[in-house]
């Protein structure tokens, strides 16, 4: 019997709100230990980046990343953003140690090869160090980690904090019974997008195919969701999705979609 | 007997310089562990603040940190600079964890009381936590501590690198023989402002307090030096003053200013 470990997923949307990340730091500091904290970027970095005259260019939701802009995430994904996590989950008692994948070698990646698009100094994940990070977890730290991997050349690489999540779930559930939980600012995945309350309280991979035959299930829902049920193939034990107030709830089970194999 | 650690501080001025930085990186990775990297800023934050507008002021020599540079501190400090290091330290085999002293609470301080002066957020050294470096040492990882702290109040708080690297060589006193290295773009203490090689082979207290009477030992020098007899006071083993491309003929004594007691 394997003990549980909480994976929790923190996006973008919910960071560039102080209040209500401020309730979600609150809430996570009430899990039980072992836990994790992965966190995306929010709009910081595309405003530093506006400020400092560097253009912002997306394709298909990602961010192409050239040198300039690496430095931007550097700093605001790795600097800005975890450091002040890290400081207010000190704050609440939660003993919050802030990484990157290159801070103790922890998500070790590739720059993505050069196709169609080149996106620049952006990583695909190689490697998950379990065994790193379980020491961490050993002595009682809190890993926040930040969307950014390193190459084995000591590049730092701009990462999906979505992947980042399942892969490091995927790696740990050799150790841990795996709670993956994606927290946004919907209540879970919808069935009807203009209905924040129409919350599909599961999903089995055949309902899923349904969801998104009829398209009820969106462009951005899908690769978050893709990547959930490659972590479940994987070993995970469960992968909630659920709004950034409800984590408490959702973990119970009473809130949030449920995601599961059969 | 106790096991030997090294506790090295690297300045601004050599991180500034990519080519030096690297020269030192593959040196610092070549020392044995456990072992502690402290760094300062460099030009950078007050480059990236002049960038974002945001006006530097320093007042004898430290800058005074209100809301918006405390921002940028976090940035190029925890981020920028820290991020680089840890992926370059990576690249040449050294298993370095990028921190600061909020991560693992690892040093807490207090807000600088406004006396005379406000420097704004910026940290007065309460604590540091021995045991939970100890801790990362013993999974044999390499910390690489950024000049930031933390309050109680999870507020971050710049804070003076060559404090800091004193406040951590004397608390990691109670557990190893410890080495504290300074290294700076100069070769040691110098006799001689102008004659860069008139190095001071060794200091104590007594002819320390003959070359600070003399005004051979300059202003920006002597905070360096009063730490440095403060941490001896107070159990670490050794200081070295040395040039960062000295660091392993330093360790041997063969160059840079040694200090000692007696």
């Amino acid at each position: 019997m394997l003990m549980p470990l909480y994976v929790v997923k923190i996006g973008g949307n919910v960071i560039d709100n102080p209040e209500a990340c401020s309730r979600f730091l609150n809430d996570f500091a009430k899990l039980p230990s072992p836990k994790i904290l992965v966190h995306g970027g929010g709009k910081v970095a595309t405003q530093m980046a506006a400020k400092l005259q560097i253009e912002t260019v997306m394709v298909e939701g990602r961010r192409i990343t050239d040198k300039a802009m690496l430095d931007v995430v550097t700093m605001v994904y790795g600097g800005l953003v975890n450091k002040n996590l890290v400081a207010q989950l000190q704050a609440v008692k939660c003993n919050a140690i802030g990484l990157t994948g290159a801070d103790g070698g922890i998500i070790r990646s590739v720059k993505r090869p050069v196709k169609t698009i080149d996106y620049g100094f952006v990583g695909d994940i190689e490697e998950v160090n379990d065994i790193q990070i379980e020491a961490l977890l050993k002595s009682s730290l809190t890993p926040v980690i930040a969307p950014l991997t390193y190459s084995d050349q000591g590049l730092l690489l701009n990462t999906n904090a979505d992947t980042m999540a399942s892969a490091v779930a995927v790696a740990m559930a050799k150790h841990y019974e795996v709670n993956l939980i994606y927290c946004f600012e919907k209540k879970g995945v919808l069935s009807d997008p203009d209905d924040d309350n129409a919350v599909i309280n599961s999903l089995t991979p055949s309902t899923y195919s349904q969801y998104k035959n009829s398209g009820v299930i969106n462009k951005g829902m899908i690769p978050k969701l893709d990547n959930a049920f490659v972590a479940l193939d994987e070993g995970v034990f469960k992968v909630t999705i659920c709004h950034a107030d409800e984590l408490q709830t959702a973990i119970s089970g009473s809130a949030g979609t449920s995601l599961s194999l059969t």
